[in-house]
């Protein structure tokens, strides 16, 4: 892992870190991050704790103030009550720190007199340069270093980078992102934004060479401009999910109350999204979906999609969903139709969607999932499947015979294993988890993951075409 | 469990069954539904095999014909090949069955020839007073009654009823329901639909004593006319839940090879479900909410929704959503934000959505509730939660209040419980199980389980002020 040079690596790559507002009273938010940075044994970076309590917290010795430090000191991050920011700022700017977090809340987010203070603290330190995350935020991570600076809990590794204007919102995704098997490399809870916001994050996550794949949750974007530039910049590298909070009128009203910001307006927003070849999801779900399809899947070289089932309800609702996002399903060439024919039934009608009936198992799985994806025609296979409670087959088998034809290709097209409603099927969650492959459970989710690779896949295009 | 009095009982309520075509091969299809009859010990209809195979299976004695049998027969389930149906139906007319079941595909869902085969038999049926399920179908349940009479798994117990056009659309339902707590009294696969239809098990449900909820997954729709009839007159009574396969050109065409039916036109089911006070959900995830918000909530009096919350992130989300929905925020009366404030911290603006910020835990989210599910002016309440990882938070104690809230309340108004991304968390769904509560997992779910409900509601207002 090396360490990019940047103005911000030193947040995610600290070599010293000052922890002010430590505290052993685990009913303290300062004791989650304190224990959060103490308990993981891999993080190299050297941890100071300051704080007028205890004289060791677990186990460590603490000091009094960050100027009582000899060493120099990256980050510092302030944990105090609101009323003694202030103070320990003026410390932070003696002791010539490089960056702060001020995971304090009780800001701009609460009165006008918050908002005086934080543009007080801000000034302050741009005249000291120095930058700063929050207030109001839970902090920072860096999963590739063992690194939580934050009172929420480490992400499953992996190699999305986030960025979220909810410290919540983070940590509900884990939870999601464990279950998908997919993860984190960088985590960023911007709060308040009173001086970093997104679009220096997005800089730095540019060329941070362990994040594939950008993540955005904004409640609202000041400077539109800027944030347009950065997408269209980062865009021609990595791919950018957003989902916003705050796209109503009482969303807004409710994302004042909570980081004290005025929700940007939506349809701006989307124009951005556009413009910049960025992916804006409407609601959660589709945020999972499609941080999943992109964290797993390669992109299509085409449109034209080839679907096999063994359930003919799910193939119908497939199509649906499919048509409705504008996929496109391919006329199977005579050709193919001769190689399924062999591994199939009689009964069996040779259309896409292709409707191997309810007695298809591995075999015919792994055959004609391989057929479609060597086929010139095809883009992206699905592969929809309702596990059947019959004929003594296996819960893993359907979904095995794809990924086997799917590793004999070398995993080079997309394939899209919609496993109907499996989530309770634990090994073939397993199976998924030791072969690095991904489950989408429901037509809609399938669908939609096509449509981000495609999307993702025409923004590349046409930045190419453009050149 | 008393048997309701009506054509169509002896289907679900059989005193004698003969499975035509039972197997001692598990590699058939006809051996699920043998097994699945033989295996339910409190099934208490007499089951007779008849094959020309083996003379015993699973220890019980078979016959070669079913007009060997001296007793007379309820039902028949026909899983002979599709070239023996035919005489296989002349021996149980000549039987007089009451009904019959015909499992086996390969009727007119394959071609013309399948289409006049269909309707050969269903002259002969009508002609002979003998009503047909089928062809190309699971079967039907009637889990009340430990009934199984199809080749897939039993679903949960429970109060919905199923009547759907696609056998593996009720097995990957059963999944989701197993999951989320609810399921199933009775469950028909109507499969190519050659005589009893729709309207004909609508009727008959909305008599059976163990149906509370009535649920639709369909593609085509032959009689609309008499179909809404039945509709409006069960809407009466019970919830209908309709989902609609085949809704665009692609889904059609798909439908038309699954079950060689043409899809009903979906603006006219729109009509047809706004006339009847039906709720027609858009996609299987909606779908799923609506049958789990029917299952496990009351009815509520009037529109105005109170929300709390100890993350702001997921109160934005949900707003967002809630409002899409059109859902009415209450604005809080002076007499509830002063109960509120004995129990909040100084930082937590007394709004709606009300966030008691990330410290919350189950002593505020009793309270809080408790005084919303109280208040004249609240109708619904909405706890929102991302399951915090620090303060020795318990995972399952903000949930745990809730419900604390909600039964000193006895349950007289919906709480809706958003556990933001919880599916992780075994104890909680756990305790949910035990304490026969739902848990919403999203902000989209949640807003819209309480749509369903005041959908639900305002249908049967409107019956009651025409009357």
């Amino acid at each position: 892992m090396k360490k990019p040079k940047n103005n911000l690596s030193y947040f995610f790559y600290p070599n010293t870190i000052a922890v002010i507002g430590a505290t052993a009273n685990p009913k303290k938010f300062g004791n989650a991050v304190t224990m959060n940075l103490l308990q993981q044994e891999n993080l190299e970076s050297k941890i100071f704790l300051i704080t007028h309590g205890s004289k060791t917290i677990f186990g460590k010795k603490t000091y009094k103030s960050i100027l009582d430090i000899k060493e120099t000191i990256d980050i510092a991050i302030i944990l105090v009550p609101a009323k003694y920011v202030n103070s320990v700022i003026d410390e932070c700017v003696e002791k010539q720190v490089k960056g702060i977090i001020i995971v304090t809340a009780g800001f701009g987010e609460i009165n006008q007199e918050g908002k005086k203070l934080e543009k007080e603290i801000a000034a302050k330190c741009r005249d000291a340069g120095i930058r700063i995350m929050g207030p109001n935020c839970v902090g920072i991570q860096n999963v590739d270093l063992s690194l939580n600076a934050s009172f929420i809990q480490m992400p499953p590794k992996g190699k999305i980078s986030m960025i979220s204007q909810s410290g919540s919102f983070g940590c509900a995704s884990f939870y999601q992102m464990e279950r998908q098997n997919i993860g984190i490399s960088k985590f960023v809870n911007l709060g308040n934004k009173i001086d970093i916001t997104f679009d220096d994050i997005l800089t730095y996550l540019k060329i941070d060479e362990d994040t594939e794949i950008i993540s955005l949750y904004m409640e609202e974007i000041r400077n539109g401009r800027k944030f347009l530039e950065s997408l269209i910049d980062v865009n021609q590298i990595k791919p950018v999910v957003m989902l916003k909070g705050g796209k109503t009128e009482k969303g807004r009203e409710a994302a004042r109350s909570h980081t004290g910001s005025i929700a940007t307006n939506y349809t701006l927003l989307k124009t951005v999204s556009q413009q910049s070849g960025s992916i804006l999801c409407e609601n959660i779900s589709q945020f999972i979906t499609a941080l999943k399809s992109l964290s797993f899947l390669p992109l299509p070289e085409g449109d034209n999609i080839g679907v096999l089932t063994n359930s003919g309800g799910s193939s119908v609702l497939f199509s649906d969903n499919a048509e409705s996002l504008g996929l496109k399903f391919v006329n199977f060439s005579e050709e193919l139709k001769a190689k399924f024919s062999s591994h199939l039934i009689q009964l069996v009608k040779l259309v896409n969607p292709l409707d191997m009936i309810a007695g298809a198992g591995e075999e015919q799985y792994y055959h004609i999932t391989k057929a479609m994806l060597q086929d010139n025609n095809i883009d992206v296979v699905v592969g929809c499947c309702v596990i059947p409670p019959f004929l003594e087959m296996k819960s893993v088998e359907h979904y095995r015979g794809m990924i086997r034809a799917w590793d004999e290709t070398n995993r080079k097209k997309p394939l899209i294993p919609l496993m109907f409603f499996a989530e309770k099927f634990e090994n073939l969650t397993k199976f998924a988890i030791k072969n690095d492959s991904p489950i989408f459970f429901t037509p809609y989710e399938a669908a939609y993951a096509i449509k981000v690779l495609q999307n993702r896949s025409h923004a590349l295009n046409k930045r190419k075409s453009k050149k």
